[in-house]
This record gives C-alpha cells, structure tokens and sequence, in this order.
C-alpha cells in the first residue's frame, strides 16, 4: 500500500473531507479504500482534476452534450506531456517505484483519460490497449506511453457510432496539453486544458458543420474553427475549492450527503488507468473494462 | 491489378510525365510497375501530395530540420476525416472494393502516412500497427482506421529518441485534417494541412521551449503559441504543377534526368500504407518494415 493511501484513510477517519492530489491511488483496490473510509465518515472525495471546474469545461460540455450541435464523437485525442529534468528524473516522487510508481501515466495520464471520461459523459470504454513505445525508467516506472481507448455500446450499435480515443503523456517531450475531440457534426480543440495559456480568461477552437465545402476556382477550402472565449474570474483552483467547500457546507449545515459524483468520476479514472498499466504490463494486450 | 495502375503504365509508356492522384497504387507492387514504366521511359513520376509544395511546408521544414529550434521530435498525431454522404457511401470509388479498394487509408490516411514521413525526414518506421478499431463496409473496404507508427533507430539508441506517430483516417467524422507534432524543444500544430482555411495566407502555431513555467501567485500559465503566417502566392495546387513543370522542362531542355525525389516520398507512403493494411489484415499485429 502507497504512503499516501495512508495518509488519506487516516485523514478521512479524522473526519476531513478530502480533496486529493491525482494520481490518487496506486490502483482501484487502493482508492476503494480510500472512498470507504470517506462514505463511512460521510466526508466528501474529490481529486484535484482541476480543469473540471473551469467555466470553459463547462461551456463545451453544454455543446457536446445539451444542444447536440457537434453530433457523435468519433474521435478524441489527448496529449499531456512535459519535459523534465535531469534533477525531475533522479530525485522527484512521479518516477520513483517506491512512491508515485505510475509514473506519467499517474501524473499526467490521468487527465487524459479523465477527458475522454468526461467527452463520453462518464462512461467506461470498453476496452483499452496500450500502444508499442512505453518508455520506463530502469526501475520500471513509466516515463512515456501511449493508449487506445474504445468505446463499443453492444453489438446492435451501429459501427458508426463507436468512439476510439488516443490518449498520449510522456516526461519527455516539451510542455503540451492538448484536447482535441471530432464528432460527425464538427469538431473541439484545446491546447490548454490543463495548465492555462491565461488566468482569468480562456479559449478554445470549434469546428461546426457547414454541410459543404465551399469551391472555389483556385481550390477549396474549409471552415475555420470558431474561436471561443470563456471569461474566468476565479482561478480554476480556487473554483475547485470553492466546489468543495459548497458541498461540504451542504453537507454541514443542511445534512446532505456527499456529492457522489466526484468519486465516482475519480474510480472511472483509476479503472481506465488500471486496465492501460495492465496493457502495458501485459505488452500491449486488449484490455476489456466492465461497469461495476 | 487496378485499372488505375493499367493506365498510368499506357501514359508513361507513351512519353507522358506522371501527376497521379493518391493512392497511387493498390500496393507496392502495383505501384512499382508504374515506377519501372516511368524510369525506363525516362518520365518524371509525382502523386498527388499537394501540401507538400505550399510554402508553409517549407516553412515549418526550416524549423523541424534546418534550424534544430524543436528538438527532437517525439510525437506526431495526424487526423485526416471526411464526412461521407449517403451517396458517396453507395457509389464513390473510394468505397468500392474493385476501384479504389483501400477505402479511408488509400484516400485519406496517405496524407497522415505523408506527413508522418515528411516530419522524420523521409525515414520508414521500424514498425507500424493498426488500432482495434477499423471499421469496413460490407464488401470489407476501410471505412475509419488508426495506426500507431513506431521509430526505434536503433538497439543502442537512447530510449528518449524514439518517435511515435498516430494516425486517423475516416470517412466517418466531420472534416478536419490536423498534424501536431511534439518534440523536446517545441511543437508545432496546424489544423489545415490538407484542405486551406485560405486559399492566400496560410499559418501554423507553433510552442518554443521557454525554458520555465511562468509561476503567478495565481496560478502557473504556459506560454502560449505563436501564430506563424505564411503567404501563398499561387494555391498549392498550381505550385504542384509548376514543380512538375519545372522538372520536366530541365528533362527536355537540358536533358536532366528526372527527380527521383517525388518517386521515393510515393513509394515509402506506399510501403507503409501497405504494412498499415497488413496490420489491420492480421487483426493488429505489429508489422514491421526494412528500408529497401
């Protein structure tokens, strides 16, 4: 069991609720321990996916999915890498076996597939595989990798209508935090969904369906995506704390329970990441996920 | 043998000079026939990868290869997609199994094949392999695929210097044809590469190492990507035949040979669509390829 697995179950048998660093768990049975002992104190669980509480994620989840307007995704990719040093690589937790042992794909793997989670409105793929080039360390802790995730509703669904997602994160390449999601009716892109380009005000590009090419006689040529601004007057930080704090004030004052969401979204998580290591470990093998 | 290869070896034998529409060929033999009829005739062969003479093409080249700015390049994603109409889907050549049988891959995938190739320099990859989620139509023609290419160079090489390509191509989701590639120093993105926003004035983004993270009280921001605008004179397409015009006079003025340039580029593409094929063919196995 992880050290911080510790602290955590410790912390919520304190009576705290918990806002927690991803990656949060070393595997499920490892947060399942964790989400126990907050639903038995009923405290509150929620990891620090901080890009959910930005008001942008919010604006394109209402396109995605309120109007309908970019149709059935088909197509997610998501690219989180950062370039680390030669002092990252000797001493830091992320690529030490002993402490955050899933390297990459704990640290910045999570919110790749935390985006393909939330552009599928939460539900599981149905299988995953890792891809060839998993680079590790010489303890065996991954530094870069690169999985597959797809998304099959049952054997009656249209072929159409399954979605692959390609999620990518790596210690070294250069900083990139790119989501970009294609759907039969248009398409999303963002190249900040994790660390903002700026503060209190955000973007991203959309691509909606303008039925045809338009022909010209020099050539053709396309729609261009629609640029996006979404104000933000809080940090998403402080936005995600506020979160927590609303919940838990709810939780204090009127005796609600704990918002359930949260920890649900952070197991998806975890199982996904789960079944990729699997892949990795069992050399690029499809792995199948169930709901449970 | 397609009938498509049928009249470019009638052409070539006939003293014409090739601009062929991609695919060029079923496979790499076909396209070799062609190839042979050409060199023996003395024909200047060229398919037709348009991008690949618009100036920002040369542009972003400069700064991949020429100047070192990015670095090592460790991650190329490429989307080609277009919507198909129910029409198209009934009676396009591009779907049918006795024209241009290799569907999606043949038509679209080729320009990700391309520019996975153009971004290495016109290295082949050590090995290529498709993802699980091909989807044919019902005479078994690639409707949507995707492909993870890999590039080891070799055993003694730093694990830090591989390269990984993934690559989409579908008849399936709305237009969008976008290449992104990552590397140490940078990374580049451009969400037209195949089809222009504008027919005169052409840009990519591009991210350039800046050392730090800028820390704010606040929060922490990445530096955001510059918009690197690049003019076209002449469409691509017109700069395409002005090569090819170019070539071809120095054949016949000054008795040049032809440019065997334009040839190789079309057949790696080619020996890589095959191995995409034999991949997904052999329900995902890893297909590796020689330089020959």
């Amino acid at each position: 069991m992880s050290l911080h697995v510790h602290w955590a179950v410790l912390a919520a048998r304190k009576k705290k609720h918990l806002l927690l660093e991803k990656p949060t768990a070393l595997d499920v049975t490892e947060l399942d321990r964790i989400l126990a002992a907050c639903e038995s104190n009923g405290e509150q669980f929620m990891d620090g996916s901080v890009w959910l509480h930005h008001p942008r994620t919010v604006k394109m989840k209402e396109m995605l999915f309120d109007s309908g307007l970019l149709g059935q995704v088909h197509l997610i990719h998501c690219t989180a890498t950062s370039m680390g040093t030669t002092e990252f690589f000797e001493n830091n937790i992320r690529v030490k076996v002993d402490l955050d042992a899933l390297g990459a794909l704990g640290d910045l793997g999570c919110y790749c597939i935390g985006a393909t989670l939330w552009s599928k409105n939460y539900k599981l793929p149905t299988s995953v595989t890792a891809l060839p080039d998993t680079l590790k360390n010489s303890d065996g802790v991954i530094l870069s990798c690169a999985a597959s995730l797809h998304y099959y509703d049952d054997d009656n669904q249209p072929i159409e209508k399954s979605t692959t997602a390609i999620i990518h994160c790596s210690f070294l390449s250069y900083t990139c935090t790119d989501l970009s999601i294609s759907a039969s009716k248009g398409s999303l892109h963002l190249k900040d969904f994790i660390i903002l380009f700026q503060e209190d005000s955000a973007f991203f590009n959309c691509t909606l369906d303008a039925k045809k090419l338009v022909e010209l006689h020099i050539g053709w040529n396309i729609v261009k995506p629609e640029k996006v601004v979404v104000d933000c007057e809080l940090p998403q930080e402080a936005l995600m704390v506020q979160e927590l704090a609303r919940i838990v004030e709810g939780i204090k004052k009127s005796g609600c329970p704990p918002d359930s969401k949260w920890p649900k979204i952070s197991r998806k998580t975890q199982l996904v990441m789960d079944a990729i290591k699997q892949s990795v470990d069992l050399g690029c093998k499809l792995v199948y996920l169930k709901e449970n």
